[in-house]
């Protein structure tokens, strides 16, 4: 048994940014990340998953001890580009520490939230239970070759867990002020509206699709619930209207719309394409067709269970920062999608307003707040076993 | 003075079909006209009217006689591409009579009302009065560099008329059924709703356009008024609607749809703009920006007055065929909407059913009875002042 150390994050976070892993360039981050886990006495497996229509991903699991309860961690080291480097004081991958703050692309988003629970880790004894990492280096992009599959992995080597955390920015405004106990789903799909084309000067022997494509619009227009305990409204908002038409004396054959749908616990994919039906059958057609299908893969929409952990974690919040967490759903989507099938999972991280955007930054003080948070969490998560 | 001559309408048909005179190619075509004129003691001016955004244009003006009452024809020579050459029976451009048919590119569109006015005004005395023609080698494509500046140098010039024949086919079934005494106006608009760009998660910080847009065709799409005397109801047609937003999890910040409006007698350009402009008054903007704006230049409707000569085309019309005429307003827009700024016009020709077809043809015994008909109105015409 290796005797429990003080990591300090700081340091580990300054070399993870020091690695410009833009998805999917894993850029050695992965490598860093590899070697502090590894002096913690982890069992570090990389994994590179590739196919389904999108790039090779690295990906990298760890695992301590063997028995007790187990707990997940889930991340990804990936980063968004750092889009005009102009719009940066200083270069986006050297990290950079000025008035208390800690600058660098992926400070926020999400490098911080790996430090801060690897340093963390690092105080907790071996055999307190089972601590394992799943963490991706595609978050960002396709989300295809990453923690989906490292998930799917770990189910068939039995790496099973009773609760997880992904240490995505879940605050709004201050460290601790929120965690996320869910997600809404998110569907998208598409309608075409067919008619007949012809000449704008002989309407008669034409049947435009454009006034009858407007009426599904309106009618999809509509509320569609009022929300739940812990989600807001389901929300359907039409993104794209395309015909493509060049010339003004032609009524056109067809015209498209897309949309995409943010839905509570309330809905699964496959009641929302009924809704949609429904909701078409109300339209006058007026002869044209209407033909709806599905876009790409839907997310499910998930809550985890207020269990004993969630308040765990929401005591340990309040005793290093005074105040308890609201329980949001809010916000996109994220990689706890894809850990929700297989346990209870809550993100909780730091305040993430600066994330994709030019001088990212994070608060040195959060970043040790946010590994007393979870250190302290550990320390009553495993208790519980003892 | 020259004594009347027989000219055959067929041979000279021939001639002008086999110059390929693809708009805006001349391909000879004037010339062979030319050639034609001044045999018969036209004086022919062969003018070049370029600019104004389009391509060069080789136009004809021919004028025999310097008084009694002055009769304007007015036509083009050029036609519209070939297409698929496969689907012809034989190349386009060769001339050829099979069935007691005249096939060729151009031989309905409108080559034919040409060789029939010409060969009829052989017969015609030059002392009768003033005959003019006014042809164009582009009524098919751009139109800018052709009839409209042409009526406009014969103003300038002083080349006033009494009244117009356009030999455009006009018939529906069979020679003369119908003329046309009048064409719709067409005018073309744009409106663009602009709301608030933003991630489809968050909702309440964006507005999205696309339902205002939605509301807008459909405030559009109603009755605009239930025809004139001579007019069909004027009809609005949205063409296009396009974003182009092309990812699924963005709320656009702006769409735009395209519309055209044939028009009757009861509406101009601007009157139309104010219509568009309540009606757009009407739609719920819920916050976003409707702006509506003009594109192109629209053509006003016209309707001829149905003076003693339109009776005297029909009585010629009832001679040669022995049926009067329809007073017809439909289809599409021709050159006669640029004659008419000048004096009374109406459409008189053939039957086109086959225009702008692989295989395009005329029956033979229409022209000679479309010579005919053009004969008999320009006797009786010149006689009124006899």
């Amino acid at each position: 048994m290796t005797a429990p150390v003080t990591l300090d994050p700081v340091p580990l976070l300054e070399s993870l940014i020091a690695c410009p892993s833009v998805t999917p360039e894993e850029a050695g981050v992965l490598s860093v990340l590899e070697g502090a886990l590894v002096a913690l006495g982890f069992t570090v497996t990389r994994l590179t998953f590739e196919g389904d229509g999108s790039y090779p991903v690295d990906n990298l699991f760890a695992v301590r001890g063997n028995g007790g309860r187990r707990l997940l961690f889930a991340g990804h080291t990936d980063v968004v580009p750092p889009g005009d480097q102009a719009l940066w004081t200083a270069d986006p991958f050297t990290p950079r520490q000025a008035g208390g703050r800690l600058y660098g692309r992926g400070a926020a988003d999400m490098k911080s939230g790996i430090a801060a629970f690897v340093a963390a880790a690092a105080n907790i004894p071996e055999d307190a239970g089972t601590v394992m990492l799943a963490i991706t280096n595609d978050e960002e992009a396709d989300a295809v070759n990453g923690t989906d599959k490292l998930l799917g992995w770990m189910a068939e080597q039995g790496y099973a867990f009773d609760f997880a955390i992904v240490g995505e920015p879940s605050s709004a405004k201050l460290l601790g002020d929120s965690i996320k106990i869910g997600r809404r789903g998110s569907f998208s799909g598409q309608i075409t509206v067919t008619g007949t084309q012809g000449h704008v000067a002989y309407p008669e022997k034409a049947n435009n699709p454009l006034p009858v494509l407007a009426r599904v619009v309106t009618a999809l227009d509509v509320e569609i619930d009022q929300g739940t305990e812990h989600f807001p409204a389901t929300n359907l908002e039409v993104t794209t209207i395309d015909v493509g038409n060049p010339v003004s004396n032609v009524i056109p054959a067809a015209g498209t719309l897309r949309f995409n749908i943010r839905y509570n616990d309330l809905w699964t994919p496959e009641t929302l394409s009924e809704w949609i039906r429904l909701r078409i059958v109300t339209v006058d057609a007026a002869g044209a067709e209407i033909v709806f299908e599905s876009v790409g893969t839907p997310s499910h929409a998930f809550l985890s269970p207020l269990s004993d952990d969630v308040a765990t974690l929401s005591d340990a919040i309040e005793t290093v920062t005074g105040r308890r967490p609201e329980y949001s759903t809010g916000g996109g989507t994220s990689d706890a999608r894809f850990v929700a099938r297989y346990g209870p999972v809550v993100e909780c991280g730091l305040v993430g307003s600066t994330m994709h955007k030019a001088d990212e930054h994070i608060a040195i003080a959060d970043l040790e707040g946010l590994t007393a948070i979870y250190r302290e969490f550990m320390q009553r998560f495993f208790d519980r076993d003892a």
